[in-house]
C-alpha cells in the first residue's frame, strides 16, 4: 500500500478510539466468553475495486492478539458479489470489536476506488487522465487520495502547500492574469508546479500570451467550459501547457469531455460523493 | 449547534492543518498582497438542508483575524439554489486559505442532512422514525450524527460503549438468543439500553418469550425481513418492545417499510453514501 | 481486562511520560550499571481486591525489553497481606524506572475495587446493586469505572453523551417534571436510557403519573431520601421503573438503604474518595 | 495560581472531552431550551482548604460564552460549610454541561489541600515541613502537587528526571551505599539534589561517613524508622544533611515524628488517598 | 508572517510546555511577587536578519495576560548590534517565564535568515538563487524554511510528498536514468515537479536525451560537480531544464558556483549548521 | 542510550510524519519496485563524536519491516572520516524513505556531541566541567542534552521547573540579592538546587554574606566576569559554593576560563550553534 504505515496506524487507532468511546465494547464484554474463537470471511456484496485492506487488517490486529488474516486479493483488485476477499480467524471478542471500524475503512475507500475506476474506464479510449481535487472529507484526505490512485486515477495537489493553483478569486485579488502569474513566478520555488484557472477563452489567451513570453505555467484549468470551448481551448494550448478540465464532470459527461483532448479531468465527486461499496463479514460455524 | 464547540474546534483545527500540510497556502502567499480585503457570499447551488455552519464559521475565524460573518440561515434550514447562506468579509488571504476546508465541512454535512430529510419526508405519513448506524466515516462520527439530527433523523448508538446491540454473530458466539440476553442482562448496567438483532420470525419468538419472562429487551432489530414478515413481526411484538427495521433500506423502499408499523428504520447510507450538497463561495467585486 | 488495550496503552504511555518529564530516570542512569538484572515480587501489604494489573504490566513492558512477568492472581482476586501478586524479572534499570508508575495504577485502582467490594458485601443480603457516578478524577474515568466493575459494582452512565439523567436543575430549567420528561422523550433516540432525579415523594408521584400515561422513564433517582421515604418510594414505584438511591451513601448507611428495596445505590465516594490499597515491590537478592 | 495556565487548559480540555465522549450533553440538549439563563453559587458543604478554582473557572468558560464568574475566595482559603465560594451566571446549558467537570477538579484538589493542611497543622509546633511523594494519580501529578502547596505543604521531586533519590534497591543494585553515592556524584550535574534512603542506623552511618569525606549528599531519607531511631538519626546527622522521615506517616503519627526533629516528613497519602472535599453548585431561581 | 498561525501556535505551545516541564517556573514563583510589572527591550547584539518574531510574540502573549508588545522592526529587517527590536511590558512573572522560549525561536530563526542572507548577497551579481534542503532539524522544518525565505532564499521541496527528487540511489534501484524518469513520469500526477540528480556529465547527457524525447524533467541537480563541469553542464542544458548545484556549497565557494550560470544552489548548512544570532532581553528599571 | 525510548519513539514518529507530510514518499513509490532490496553503510565523512544512533535506528525500523541493522560503534565513539558506523539492509523503499530523517537526527546530535567534546578536551588539564544551558532548539531539548552528555559534558537544569536559577532580572524584581535568596529558600522544596547569578564581585560578596549566615546557595553563576575577576571570585568562594562561569565562552576562551578554577563552564553555543557533523549513507551494489 503506497501510503505510509505510520499514517495508516494513526488513522486506525483514532477510528477505533472513536468507536470505543468511553473504553470498551460493552456488548461483546457482556455476551461473549473470553477465549471464544471465531473464523470469518470478508466477502464482496457488490462489484467494484477493492481499497483499504491495509487499515482493515490493522484494525483487526490491534484488537485481536494472534489474529490470522489471509488476503485472497489485494487493493486494486476487481471484485464481484460473493468473492472472498480475506479470511480472518482469532479470538472472537477482538474480531467483533474491530469489525465495524475495519469495514468502515474498506467500504468507503473501495467506494472511491470503484467510482474512480468507472470514470477511468469511461475515458479509456482517450488520452485523458482522471484526477481528484481537494474536495475531500476532513481528516481523510491522504486515505481518499490513496483510494483514487487505487482506482486508476491520479492525484491533484494534496494541500495548499504543495502546488500553486491560481483560481478566479486569486486572479481578481491580484488584479489580473498577468500580475497573478508574475507574482507566482517570482514568489515560488523551483520545485512547485503552477496551475491557473481560466473561465473564458479570452482569459486563456492572456495566459498563453504570458506563458509565451515568460514561461512558468505548468497547467491550465479550464473551468466550466462548454465542450466546443474546451475543444477550442485544447487547440489553442497546442500541447505547450498541460490542460485540465473541471466543473460539471459526471460519469455521463466525462467521456465527451475527454474527447475534447484535455489531458486531465478533475472531479470532486470522487472524494465527496462516492457511495460506499457493499462488503460484509460472514462468520462461520466452528 | 448541539455539538460541543470543543469537539468542533478540534475537528476544524485538524482539517486546516491537513490542508496546510507543511505550513502555508503558497498560492495566496505568492499572489495576494497582505492587507487585501475580500467580501464573499456562501450560496446554495442545489436544494437541500443546511448543516455544518459551525465548523465553517470557525474555519474562517481561525484563518482570518477580524473576519465578519453574517448568517442568513441556520443549520436545519431548507435551502434552494441561489439562496444566500452567509456573507463573509475580511482579509482576503485568510478567507481564501479557509475556503476549501470550510466548504468541505458544509457540503458533506449538508449532504447527510439532505439525504436524511428525504428519508424522513418519505415516511412522514407513518409513525416510523429514521435513524443512523455506526457505518460512519472514520473520525467523522460525531459530526455525521449531528448532521443526521439536523436533517430530522435520530441517532442510533454512538459507539461500542454506550448501548448493547446483540447481533447475529454475538448470538452465535453466546450459544443462542436466551443465553445472549441473559448474559446481557447480567453484565450490563441500568443506564444501558439492550437491543437484539433477529433474522427470522422464529428468532423473534425466542426474544419475545425471553422478554415475557425476564424483561430486559428494549429494542429488537428486524434485519432484512420481507415486508410481510416485518408486518407479522410488528404484530407479534405488539408494542411491548421498540422495533427497528434494517437492511435493504433505500429511498425507494423506506415508505413501504415504514408502513409495516415499525418504530425505527436505520440506514447506513445516510452516513456512508450521502453525496455532497453543492454550495459555493462567490467573491464580490470591492 | 475488559477495557480496550488501546486505551490502557495510551494511559500508561502518558503516565510514564509524566514521570520521565524531561526525558530520563537520572537516578537509575547514574547508579545502576547497564545490563544489571533484577528480580522482584509484587506483594499485597493490605487486604483488598486487586485491580489494575493490565496497566502495571504494560508499564514494566514499555520500559524493560524482555521483561518476564508471571501473574499469580488476576484482577478481581481477593488479596491479603503478604500475598504474592506477580513476579517480575528483567533489566534492573527498566524495572526501577517503571516501578512507581506501575504501582500508582495498581494501588489506586485496587483501592477503588476494594471500596466497591465492601459496599457490595454490605448489601449482599439484599437485591440492591452498587454503582458509581460521574464524580471521577479528571482523565481517569474509564480506568476508575473498570475498577468499580472489578470490585463487583456496576457502572452508571459514562459521560454526558450516553444516557439521559434529568437532574433537579434540568427540571427547574425545563419548567417541571412533565415538560422535562416530554422533551427528553421527544429529543432522544431509542438507544438511550432516561433517568430522572426526584427529591420528594410528590415529585415521584409526578414522574409516575407521567410514566403511566406516556412511558419513557427507565430509572428514577431518589436523591437524599430518608429511609422511610425511600421505602415508600419503592412501594409506589412497584417495580415499574428501576429505582436508584443516591446521596448520603456511606459504608455505614448502605445496608439500610439497600434494605428499603431500591434496585441501585450510587456512591461518588467509590471514585473520588477511595484510599489507595497498599502494595509494594520487593526486590530479591540475585 | 502558580501553575502554568497552559497546563491547566490542557487538563481541562481533556476532562471536558472525557465527559462529552461522543460529542454532546444529550440531557441538556433534550431538555433545556437554548438561551435559557442560569445563576448559581458554588458552596462549601464541608470545612477545608479550597484548591482548584483555576480549572473550575476555565471549565465553565470553555462551555459557556459570556459566563460571569465572581470569586468570593481564592485557592488556599479556609472554607466552612455554607460558605459561598463563587457566583456563576450565564447560559444554562453551558453551565450544566461544565458543572461536573468543574466540580471534579475542585473537590479532588481541595481534598488534597485539606488533608495537607491537617498534617501541616499537626506539626505546627515543630520545625518539620510536610511534603508529598511521587505516589500520585496518573496524569494528575502537577495539579496534585499544586494542591499540596496550596494546603501549606512543600513538594518533593516532581519526576524521575529532576532530582536523584537513591532508594534501597538502587543501593543493592549499585553494591552498597558508598558506591551508589560515588556514582551519583560522578554521573549527575551540579543542578541536581541528591537524596539517599536509609533503612537502618548502620546505613546512616555509612552515608555520614561518605559525606564527611566526599560531600554530595543533600538529603537523607529515614525510611520506616522507629521514633527512638529517628531521634538518634537526627542527632547523628547534626544538621549537616537535610533529614526526611518517610513510612508509616498518618495524621495520628505525624506529630510525634515531627518532634524527633526531622526536617521533612513525606506522605504518599496526601496524593493517593485524600478523600474529596464536599462542595456543591446551588442553582438559584431566576 | 507567511506561515500559518495555527502551526506557529502549536510550535510555541509545545516549546513552552517543554520548558515548563512538570508545570511551573519555580524560580519566578519563589522570587517574584505576583503583580510585579516589568518593561524590557529586545535588542540585537550582533548584526543579521531578524526572523521569528511571530513565535516570540506569541510566547510572551501565552504567558502574560495583557502584555504590551511594540515591534520596532519586522521579520526580514537587517538589524545591527544595539538595535531595539521590540519593547515588551506587562506582568514580570509571565515575561520571565516566556523569555527563554521566545528567544530560542528568534535566535535560531534569525541565525538561519542571517546565514541565508549572506549566501544571497554572495551571489547577488549572478542569476543564481539560494535554496534550502530537507536537511532540517526534526520538528522544525516549516519554521526553518520560513527563516530561509525571510533571509531571501527560496525553498526546495518541503517533504517526501510534494515533489519528486530522483537521487543516485533511486536511479540505481530503478536500473538507470531512463527507467527512473519513465517511471516517475508514469506514476506521478500533473501537479508534481520532477527533479533528477546527476553525478557526472555522462548522466546528464542521458537525462537530456530522455527529456528531448519524452519531456518530464523539470529540474536537474548537478551534485558535487567541479566548477568546470558545472559550466559545461549549464551549457549542455541550455535553459531547457532548471539547473541546481549541490554539494560542497559554502560561503567561500558559493559565488564561483553561481558564476557557472546554474539557476539554483542548494545548501544544507542553512538549516543544519547556522549558528544562532545573538539577541538579548534587557529589563529596564521601573 | 540513557534517554527514555518512549521519548525517542515520539520524536522519531513526529519527524517521519513531518517528512511524509500528506502521506507518502512519492519518489520512491514512483521509481522503486516493491520488494527491491538494498544494503547500505552509514559512514563518517568528518571526525567527531557519534550521537543519535537510537533515533536513527528507530527511523529505519519504523519504515522498513525486517530491516537488519548492525552497529559498528556506539554513541559516544570517536569517529573519523571513512569509518563505518552501521550497516543497514532491507527493503529499499523503506530505507530510502527513512534515510533523511535518520540522518537529520544523527548529524545534528553528533554535531553537538562533537562540539561538546572539543570544549571538554580544551579544559582537560583543569577541574572544570563543561555544561549546557536552556538555550536549546524548540522541541529538541531532551535530545540535545543527551548529546551534550554523550560528548562528555554535563547538563545544567532541564527546564524552568527542576531547579532555581535566580538571574539578574529576578534579583531586580525581588529587590536585591538577599531578598531573592530568602524568598527562594522559603518558597522552594528540599529537592531543588538554588543557583544565583552575579554580575559583579560586590554582588558575589552579598551572596557569600547571605550564605554564611543562612546557607541555601548551591551554585553561583559568575556571569561575564573578566578572567582576573573570575579568579578573585573563585578565591572568595573558597569551595563553599559550586562556581559556574558563563558568558563569552568560546572554544578559544574556555581554557583560560577553566584555569581560573571555576567548577563549571556553561555554553549556550553547544546547543544553539553546533554545526552538523557530516555523515552519509552509501548504498552498495547488490
Amino acid at each position: 500500500m503506497d501510503l505510509s504505515p505510520l499514517l495508516v496506524e494513526q488513522a486506525v487507532r483514532a477510528a477505533l478510539a472513536e468507536d470505543l468511546g468511553h473504553g470498551h465494547d460493552i456488548t461483546t464484554r457482556a455476551v461473549v466468553a473470553p477465549g471464544t474463537l471465531a473464523r470469518c470471511v470478508l466477502r464482496a456484496r457488490k462489484a467494484g475495486i477493492l481499497a483499504g485492506m491495509g487499515p482493515a487488517v490493522l484494525a483487526f490486529a490491534l484488537c485481536t492478539p494472534d489474529v490470522q488474516i489471509d488476503l485472497n486479493v489485494q487493493d486494486g483488485a476487481q471484485i464481484k458479489p460473493g468473492d472472498t476477499i480475506a479470511s480472518i480467524a482469532g479470538e472472537a471478542s477482538g474480531i467483533l470489536t474491530a469489525e465495524r471500524t475495519a469495514l468502515n475503512f474498506v467500504i468507503h475507500l473501495s467506494g472511491i476506488a470503484t467510482m474512480t475506476h468507472k470514470y477511468v474506464e469511461a475515458v479509456r479510449a482517450t488520452n485523458a487522465k482522471i484526477c481528484d481535487t481537494r474536495k475531500t472529507l476532513p481528516g481523510l484526505r491522504a486515505l481518499q487520495k490513496y483510494a483514487v490512485r487505487t482506482g486508476g486515477g491520479t492525484n491533484h495537489r494534496f494541500g495548499l502547500d504543495d502546488a500553486i493553483l491560481i483560481k478566479d478569486n486569486h486572479i481578481a485579488m491580484a488584479g489580473g492574469v498577468e500580475t497573478a502569474l508574475r507574482l507566482a513566478g517570482k514568489n515560488s520555488g523551483h520545485m512547485v508546479r503552477v496551475e491557473i484557472e481560466v473561465d473564458t477563452l479570452a482569459q486563456l489567451d492572456a495566459v498563453l500570451a504570458y506563458h509565451a513570453q515568460h514561461g512558468g505555467v505548468d497547467v491550465v484549468m479550464l473551468d466550466n467550459f462548454t465542450l466546443p470551448d474546451l475543444k477550442t481551448a485544447v487547440a489553442k494550448v497546442g500541447g505547450r501547457i498541460v490542460t485540465e478540465a473541471s466543473g460539471g464532470v459526471t460519469l455521463e459527461t466525462v467521456k465527451a469531455i475527454a474527447e475534447t483532448g484535455v489531458d486531465y479531468i478533475s472531479a470532486g465527486a470522487l472524494t465527496h460523493s462516492a457511495p460506499a461499496l457493499d462488503l460484509g463479514l460472514d462468520f462461520e460455524d466452528l
